[in-house]
């Protein structure tokens, strides 16, 4: 195996959590992008994702997602971006990641 | 906000991959350890979950489930665990995390 192997205390470091989409709009700048707002539990996340593309917005608002809740804050085409949400990418296809039943927004993932 | 962030970069050195569960059987030597095969499309991994109290076998065979593909191989109770499966954990509670609907296996997660 040639890929690099990464450590539990490594992988530890992230913090994935499930959040609950309450808001998805477009971005204003950004043909594929979405301007989502996530609810984490104590907290109501900001999030620019590239997933514009591949889901209507009644397709996101309320679902659970997973969520890099520690990731370095980012600013995408000017709107600021404070967490990452997962998905599983192939070919042009893009399917967002969920917990299998519905979880207490903020629970963790490890 | 007191935790401690991560870099995209950071982030990217972890390979999250879409597994399609294959074989399920209790651990010989562990009460709440299942020893799992999933596919990652082209190969199939062996790795122990703690998944026991919350899921039966037929419940998970089949089904489909994130992978920290590169974590340093572990032995758990004497069987060798390649990767670990993602889960969302609450109280005492365990829920898989899955690709919304079906993918490929070995799709990446990003």
């Amino acid at each position: 195996m040639a890929e690099e192997m990464v450590t539990f205390d490594e992988f530890k470091r992230m913090k994935l959590v499930v959040g609950t989409v309450t808001s998805v709009e477009p971005h204003p700048n950004a043909d594929k992008l979405y301007v989502m707002k996530v609810n984490l539990g104590g907290e109501e996340r900001q999030l620019v994702a590239g997933i514009k593309p591949n889901y209507e917005p009644q397709e996101l608002d309320g679902k659970q997602v997973v969520v890099v809740a520690n990731l370095q804050p980012a600013r995408l085409r000017g709107i600021e971006s404070n967490g990452m949400l997962l998905a599983a990418q192939f070919d042009d296809d893009v399917v967002v990641i969920s917990p299998e039943r519905p979880v207490p927004p903020g629970a963790k993932v490890l």
